[in-house]
């Protein structure tokens, strides 16, 4: 008998947090939560969420009891938040703790598209380096003039970032923030068109589907690098194949993409983009603090007090 | 009959710059230019070198009337400076204009490193990404313990990018600088003890020559991470690779290397490490801005006006 249930591929550390801070039963998905018997359903109180498998208005309803849908992660668009408030349950997420880790390899994933770095490591490791000569010139990053799509926290600490390797910083938000001297496009393909390199860091889900559309990728050009550590959803994936294979624009680095992790598999055959397997948050640290937010959240709902990060 | 002579593999558009602007004689190498008749040699008053082959106290004395020798980079090891000066020869090289490409390159080996992103690439790239399941969590970068060896203005810029990641920045270098609150260590050993990332940014040549000793890489510790982006002598080259051999470090991010392009195979099968062929500097922005440079060095010395970027 237990108030919380925990869904989702919790790790070797994370589990026993969980049945030791809750006592909590642990699924592997929203299909096997949704099997457990009636009275089981009827004692949970918290839910516990880490997936990107939708979590709607027929899973809440096998559970009269929640109260709060604690989701692991900072985007919470697998989770129906119209259909909780309606029901007066709390969602919570993970913001802030993965923000450092997102922005570095949002830069990382920059810098290695330009210097092809990719590329340039094979170059050594196939032991042939002093045979083949040096490897070809590529291109410059820094100093460059750069765009973030989505001034949210992610995209303000990428930008800072940014800001180090002396680039022009241009960005696009539903409003204008306050900056350091940046950039304010009202209109995304006018931020599109002002720069070499976009970074994606947009909040996912309806709102934002497709976002990046064919016309922001166009917009970018021949010399134009488009970053996306936000979700798949926000870019018209079909048009940045057609634009990387066409060469309409230069290339792309990507930790993100629609239908992950059964990806499209045009990328894998692309020389000009950086692939990376949705590992933006994914470090023993950062998944430690998203973890604990998580089960915080659990805990003040529980215990009565306020919740540390809600949405709704 | 012409007053410059240009050592080196200079590429498609150095080449005319050269012919172009000073009729400029150009061969492959010292030892072919070594080989030139005495009555050419003597005309020449100005060299453009590029390459990392010895220029030392012979080569010298087969050129009577050679005013000037223009180093293509920042290092100017190849050249014996000491020779140089005892025969009234002037030496230049390219400072400045390529320490943006090179703290970019070491910037994005940290991160690559600790976010494991040529094996999370991989995971990507051959298609099974959904079978495996997610790839391991590996390191975070930003907010960490990091140290800077040599705090020259390549160090300075890499550390200005470092400070943008939160990070806690320590260095040491010959005397203690001007710094936002960054902490100076006057003993190597010292400084690789305080932080778990350290970059080399030392000058090449005979006075740092295994300056990153065995006990420096020592006292890095097994959660420590080198990244070298000078030069190969810079760093006891065995200590470190058995260090990452015993995982008595964590890794490294090498674009430099002893006896490149023949580097030690020992390198090829480690997983730990970043491996980069030499080409901190190259990008097609930033070449050109060096063997401008090193044209303009040239163009003074034989317009009688003042060097550029002496460095003797």
């Amino acid at each position: 008998m237990t108030a919380t249930l925990a869904i989702g591929p919790y790790n070797a550390s994370e589990r026993p947090a969980l049945e030791e801070t809750f006592q909590a039963h642990i699924v592997a998905n929203a299909t096997e939560a949704c099997g457990l018997e009636a009275a089981t359903r009827a004692e949970i109180k918290a839910i516990a969420y880490k997936g990107h498998l939708p979590f709607g208005a027929a899973e809440m309803d096998l559970f009269p009891n929640l109260g709060v849908i604690a989701n692991y992660g900072v985007g919470y668009d697998a989770i129906d938040v119209a259909a909780a408030s309606a029901r007066s349950i709390k969602v919570t997420n993970t913001p802030d703790v993965l923000n450092d880790d997102v922005a570095d390899l949002a830069i990382a994933m920059w810098i290695s598209q330009g210097r092809e770095m990719r590329q340039a490591e094979a170059w050594v490791r196939d032991g042939n380096w002093a045979t083949k000569g040096d490897y070809r010139l590529n291109r410059k990053v820094s100093a460059s003039k750069v765009g973030v799509m989505g001034m949210g926290r992610i995209g303000r600490d990428i930008a800072d970032r940014l800001a180090a390797f002396k680039t022009e910083v241009h960005y696009h938000s539903r409003s204008e923030k306050q900056t350091p001297g940046w950039t304010y496009h009202a209109d995304p393909v006018s931020l599109a068109k002002a720069v070499d390199f976009l970074f994606v860091a947009l909040v996912g889900g309806a709102a934002t589907q497709n976002y990046v559309s064919k016309e922001v990728i166009a917009a970018l050009g021949p010399r134009g690098v488009l970053i996306n550590i936000s979700r798949g959803s926000t870019v018209d994936e079909e048009a940045l194949l057609d634009a990387l294979e066409n060469g309409t624009i230069a290339g792309a680095g990507l930790d993100v993409f629609v239908g992950e992790p059964k990806i499209n598999p045009r990328f894998l055959t692309l020389d000009n983009v950086v692939l990376q397997p949705h590992q933006g948050s994914g470090t023993v640290e950062t998944r430690a603090a998203m973890a604990k937010l998580q089960r915080d959240n659990v805990g003040a709902h529980l215990a009565g007090t306020a919740l540390l990060t809600p949405v709704n």
